[in-house]
């Protein structure tokens, strides 16, 4: 989606993906089908490009290395390193004064049972790398199930996090330019099924006051990391305010609504930002629900083909699986009205 | 376009195109590049695809001849016989019972005098085959300009239509699935600037009649000819009722519009009805006005970029030249109203 909006746009773009037959290589002007340590092929890549993007954040720092000396890569390397690790990224939000989950790192049994003792049950733990859509965690329900919640982790360096009272998640979706200008669309509310996300809505339920320290939040994360490109962020929001769940440095899930109700979708407001040009302003004219198509959906694909007000996108994925995002829905309700 | 819709539906594409570096190619799974003419390449080309369509109607009888008995053409030959030559499309739409401008063939200065005769001045001589944009085309303002008009024609044979005097011109963008289905999205308003479509606006200046008339007039012009897919039907609005100008066996650049403001665009629909999913309703949710950037246009694109109601496409054309189509922007004007 993201090559799509470049095209949108006049650019071309080459695709690195070390697998065959990526959707992404249907729709762009080269794919390079190689593995992020074959150096020749990032070599290639570097050299043929303007500007290097991604929407994957577990890019080895070795390939990462190489390929800044050939053409800047947005956003930078901070922004990265940041996100890769959850401890990381929760002490870099702490330290900019917004609230999180109580945290802590748990590398054995002895530094699962302090971080037990300081942040109790009901928690979660979560390998500090490598996880999403809900796998590389393990719920602790009371101290007992701390034993298996540790083997669950195999190992990985972890952090256990405390359980967050919310009545809701929300996500901002918001983009920083090469100027530094700022740009966020309307928060949606998210609602997630076993880990992954379900459907988001326009306009999210939040009071005015609750929009703005979402929008404000968000900047300020973005400025902080110098960040140039599209961000999600997701918020719980609690009775005592917004709590930063996570961040995530690229367009995000929760952002697919955008294609739909808006003039600059979050793709190309990534590419607008990575390519220095001027930011869309966010503006949305279209209430919104966006479906992802997970697994055994693709089977409502022929009903929600007749609906005539969803917008079907679907990714081109060879094999469905079950858990596997194979596509969303777009359902526009109505002109945009305020949450 | 089309290629990009055919993508968001998980459909792979194959462009044939002799030219090299099409800006379909950037976003496309496959690029044959050769001539009309290499029946090798049209082979290839036929065995790699389930469904073949069209954006450019000069495709030669003998390709599509070795084409059609590898894979559904779609829109068949009768919509390319048709509208491939103004005589025939012009004889077609009367023989309908539809209203078009006066008009009589012509192949020398005996036809040319005896159409001035029977349509008078002012009027255009057109070519028959191979005309767009405002090329091969002369105005008769008076029966002393037909030496000139004929000189211009380089023998090729054509067409005298009358002049008609009309308010305004709009277009419906149609289209028939293979089952037989139609929808219309709603007519849109177009203004030319030198013989190009400048602008398109939703909704057109129409009383609910006219509206009416156009949508049946554009369903009996696809029944007719047994059609699947999109095509663009101009029709000049005039005190005595609709006078077809026009069809283009195609997407057309006065349904470009729908890329903001509906759920299904043009280019979604054609390929929905090639691949015989059904259409999409052709509901619009937003007043929008399309406005193409042409040569020099594209001097504005850093401001264009700048307005937050714009949602631009570039086309990714090599080179920009007066008169060339560059891209277009669509400007959202608010929600849906009535015309």
């Amino acid at each position: 989606m993201l090559s799509v909006a470049a095209s949108r746009l006049g650019f071309r773009t080459v695709i690195f993906e070390p697998g065959a037959d990526c959707p992404a290589s249907h729709v762009a002007d080269r794919h390079i089908q190689a593995a992020y340590s074959d150096e020749d092929a990032l070599r290639d890549f570097g050299q043929s490009v303007d500007v290097i993007t991604y929407e994957f954040e577990n890019i080895p720092t070795s390939a990462l290395d190489l390929l800044e000396d050939l053409a800047p890569v947005r956003p930078g390397r901070e922004a990265l390193r940041v996100s890769q690790d959850r401890m990381t990224e929760k002490e870099f939000l702490s330290g900019l004064g917004l609230t999180t989950a109580p945290f802590a790192a748990v590398d054995d049994a002895a530094s699962l049972a302090r971080a037990l003792d300081q942040i109790g049950t009901p928690s979660i733990l979560k390998t500090r790398r490598f996880g999403y859509d809900g796998k590389g965690q393990a719920r602790l329900r009371s101290p007992e199930d701390a034993e298996t919640a540790l083997a669950d982790m195999a190992g990985a360096p972890s952090v256990l996090e405390g359980f967050v009272e919310f009545s809701h998640e929300v996500s901002v979706i918001a983009a920083r330019g090469t100027d530094g200008s700022v740009a966020c669309f309307d928060p949606g509310e998210n609602v997630h099924k076993d880990g992954i996300l379900s459907t988001t809505t326009l306009p999210a339920r939040l009071s005015t006051a609750q929009r703005t320290d979402a929008v404000l939040l968000a900047g300020r994360i973005l400025n902080a990391l110098d960040y140039v490109g599209v961000m999600g962020v997701e918020l719980f929001v609690t009775a005592k305010g917004l709590v930063v769940n996570e961040i995530a440095p690229r367009v995000h899930n929760s952002g697919h609504w955008t294609q739909q109700g808006c003039s600059v979708d979050q793709f190309e407001q990534h590419i607008r930002a990575v390519a220095g040009w001027p930011l869309g302003d966010g503006g949305r004219y279209a209430d919104v629900v966006m479906e992802n198509l997970i697994g055994e959906d693709m089977d409502r694909v022929p009903d929600l083909a007749r609906d005539p007000a969803v917008s079907l996108h679907l990714y081109g994925k060879a094999e469905v699986k079950p858990g596997r995002k194979m596509g969303h829905a777009n359902r526009v309700i109505g002109p945009a009205s305020r949450g």
